[in-house]
């Protein structure tokens, strides 16, 4: 672990707790480089009405245009949950250089849990995972508790 | 095969050559539903400045626009190129029934070639390779020698 790994992981669970409110599935990301947070998202899958609205997705997406490039050379992504394989593929398309979760995905975590696209030769981002994972896995065990 | 997979996958090559002309890595992609093409789109990854500019996900996200939810429900996609992990990812997410590719990609196709995205338990698109594949080969390597 780095440093500054927890105060930014509680940076990616401020944003998840944005999507708790809006009655999101609550999962946030943001992406830091030289020790600035160039890019903060969370999920909005149902209220964007769309596939591609997770939190990692959305971040990658500022951050390529807060950049003005494909490459986010030098960039590392927080984000709450274990990135899945479409999210995952994202990071490593972008060459986010390391990634840090909270949450493991036993469903779809696709860095080591269900997967790990780092087994192939791709580029390999670095991978921690489990940073502050009770806050993080508590704010998903409770959303879903909540809905059933 | 069915019966209108080639025509479609001649639209996705359609889309194909615009990126080529546009000198993008030359991939095309288009979405079906009951005949209907609901969504074309192509590479942009250089001039749009984005990881995520892919044929697929650009098509997923107007396909999502265009049907105003998250679920791409009896949907078709046909790709002249074997999904990526971010790609195929999305494929699965979206919930899109069927995708027919061109190529297989050796580097970092996920529909079977480097990783099976259905081995494992999430939703399985059904998948059919090599439609065409000669001709969504041929702009590829043509666009790769011309850049040797």
């Amino acid at each position: 672990m780095m440093a500054d790994d927890i105060k930014y992981m509680a940076l990616a669970i401020n944003e998840a707790k944005k999507a708790q409110r809006r009655d999101e599935v609550p999962v946030g990301a943001i992406i830091v480089r030289d020790g600035e947070v160039i890019a903060k998202a969370y999920n909005t899958r149902e209220h964007g009405k769309n596939a591609l609205h997770h939190a990692e997705i959305k971040a990658i997406d500022k951050a390529c245009k807060r950049l003005g490039g494909w490459r986010l050379v030098g960039c590392t992504m927080y984000v709450t949950l274990e990135p899945c394989p479409m999210c995952a593929g994202a990071i490593v398309n972008a060459r986010i250089e390391r990634v840090v979760y909270g949450a493991h995905d036993h469903k779809a975590g696709a860095f080591g849990t269900m997967i790990n696209l780092t087994d192939y030769p791709l580029f390999k981002p670095q991978i921690e995972g489990g940073v502050l994972e009770t806050e993080c896995a508590q704010l998903l065990s409770s959303f879903f508790k909540a809905k059933r």
